[in-house]
């Protein structure tokens, strides 16, 4: 007896519906290593729900967490929460087509950037990711190898930051494959970052480099595979983002920051979300803004331009933050930059709101900073 | 600048990439009154994304509350979890063409469903539900009074219940509608409730009736928009299930239950997930299996067994636990069946595991209780 629309009870509750076979999928791109042995190029028709689900929690690889009271199999997950946490919980969706092709990009690396995505997310705050729901929308015609791939991807990449999958839901599409992951995470109370806290003539700083993940997706789509030969660096970050999880609990817990995000839609436009968010103006100064050493030597050979690159490419995953001025904050910045491996730059500074916001180029010329990210309707 | 596959930062971050406008979806269903006279039918892609984002934001309605520290518009939401309770957390995807059809359902019955599911998931554990994301992925030339609308059901179904909406996320896609709602909750240490808890003698109750949301659905299959005329109670109850929140925590506040579940996959399915996770076996009785005044003259008219339809039609969302026998239960049944104005009714009793899972017939025959859930892969 077939039911129509129904939604399993497990806490990776089941594929609804009839499912409508869809075109088939374009193969995901083949990740050295990761490809399952068992699993093969069998559709995951093949297995029924209950065994999809069952496999997924191997793969991820759960270990045993006494603040996990009920796991992946109940109706909901329960959870102890670190009493006198503030609770985070943000989502991000990797849609087929439109975040990601198959044909360039694994299955693993897919899994692995989803999870990214969120955990940089749960760092803008300076917080601690802790648990993830993995919802999951796929066709009937999907290979359980790159089922197994993207399971192993997510699990890897939250394994690498502490955080547990404890949860999620199978559907199936007759569309593209739909990623949405939500994550859970905690800071506490007097650590909180936000967009709205920076005040004029704060410090300005950003974390790594930027640019290089909108270079490396020009780069793929120009030279297809031989961009990993040419430009590893920047192909690198485009499939796998690093999210700044130490780095923005450390900038937190440092006491200098005042307001921060990360760089999702691009500095620019992420910035200009913050001096939104804070109500004040800025002053980037252009020669300061890091780039990997890869983006300039890609952009010209792309025909593009670094500095749009480096300000507007998006999909950094870099942390934007504001800090108060002074030499405690330079010193501060080192000690992190030092404890973190990672470069932290200060690329201007906030001015009162009716300044306006601003880039200084090189040679003196001020133009006016806007916001280049792509609107994803129009 | 186009930059291919962003993300926004908000906590309804933003549509990925570039949107590749897909076939035309089939217009949803009309639902009286609930059509936006300023949306009209443009498309969504006529706004911006954070115009979308500020227009659901004020379509959810959403009004202050303490316990959110930062909501809509930052990289993620911060929450003031209750000290002292447990914290659960399950997500739930509708998803066009797979659980169900633009042409049949209106969006705000869309949005309202998507909800109770998520709610009927908190309800089971015996939970309040509290904080919601939404994670809609849509294409770009989706009505803006069906966005609207969408959101409208999600609001109106969540604020019912004391629920908030507090982030989620918009992406466009080629394909159809994918809505994935997240829902936290919490509850009380000492009264969670489990699939795991059952023992055997336990007495099996389940609230509401069963197989009314399956009938519904047929008939809706069959005669189209009259069905609603023929049988309004059973399109009702596919259409827009009534999660059961309050009465779950009544029965877990009042401690005679043992272990309990929501009926999504249809009455024998569940209970056997509630078997298999607490290792006991069950009778059920199949002439005390509630159904409603409709489902008879229904399953005449649709040649199917109402018996089949109450077992195994799934989508009910109604709560089926157990809990342990004596007199103090029966009271205890009769007193939340007062309080909360609905059925609780005794179907059967668990016992031990090696005595099997059976259905009881008027007739004094027994069959084996097989899980009759379709699934979705298969």
């Amino acid at each position: 007896m077939a039911t129509h629309g129904t939604r399993g009870g497990p806490a990776f509750p089941l594929p609804g519906g009839r499912a409508r076979v869809g075109t088939r999928g374009r193969p995901f791109r083949r990740a050295g290593g990761h490809t399952s042995v068992s699993g093969g190029t069998a559709p995951i028709s093949k297995l029924g729900e209950f065994a999809l689900i069952e496999r997924a929690r191997t793969l991820l690889g759960n270990e045993s967490d006494p603040r996990v009271l009920v796991g992946i199999g109940d109706d909901t997950a329960a959870l102890q929460p670190t009493q006198g946490k503030i609770l985070l919980v943000t989502c991000d969706t990797q849609v087929e087509g439109t975040h990601f092709r198959r044909d360039r990009m694994s299955a693993h690396d897919l899994g692995r950037r989803a999870a990214a995505v969120n955990l940089s997310d749960i760092a803008s705050m300076g917080g601690a990711p802790t648990f993830a729901l993995v919802s999951l929308s796929l066709p009937p015609d999907f290979p359980l190898s790159d089922f197994d791939d993207l399971f192993r991807g997510i699990g890897d990449q939250f394994r690498a930051f502490s955080a547990k999958v404890v949860g999620g839901n199978l559907a199936s599409t007759a569309g593209g494959l739909v990623l949405d992951i939500t994550l859970l995470g905690e800071v506490a109370p007097n650590q909180i970052l936000t967009r709205s806290g920076a005040r004029p003539g704060d410090r300005i700083c950003v974390t790594g480099s930027l640019g290089a993940s909108a270079a490396g997706l020009r780069a793929i789509e120009r030279f297809g595979e031989a961009a990993e030969t040419f430009f590893p660096e920047l192909v690198r970050a485009h499939r796998l983002p690093s999210p700044r999880v130490l780095e923005g609990q450390e900038i937190a817990r440092s006491g200098i920051a005042t307001a921060m995000i990360d760089v999702s839609d691009g500095l620019a436009a992420d910035l200009l979300h913050l001096c939104d968010a804070s109500r004040v103006g800025a002053v980037v100064h252009m020669e300061r803004v890091p780039v990997c050493r890869e983006l300039l030597p890609a952009a010209e050979r792309l025909g593009e331009s670094p500095e749009i690159l480096a300000l507007s490419g998006g999909e950094d995953y870099e942390l934007l933050f504001t800090a108060r001025a002074g030499p405690e904050t330079d010193e501060t910045l080192r000690q992190i930059a030092d404890a973190c491996g990672v470069a932290l730059t200060i690329i201007g500074e906030t001015v009162p709101k009716e300044e306006g916001t601003w880039i200084v180029h090189p040679d003196g010329r001020r133009t006016p900073l806007t916001a280049q990210g792509w609107n994803h309707f129009r």
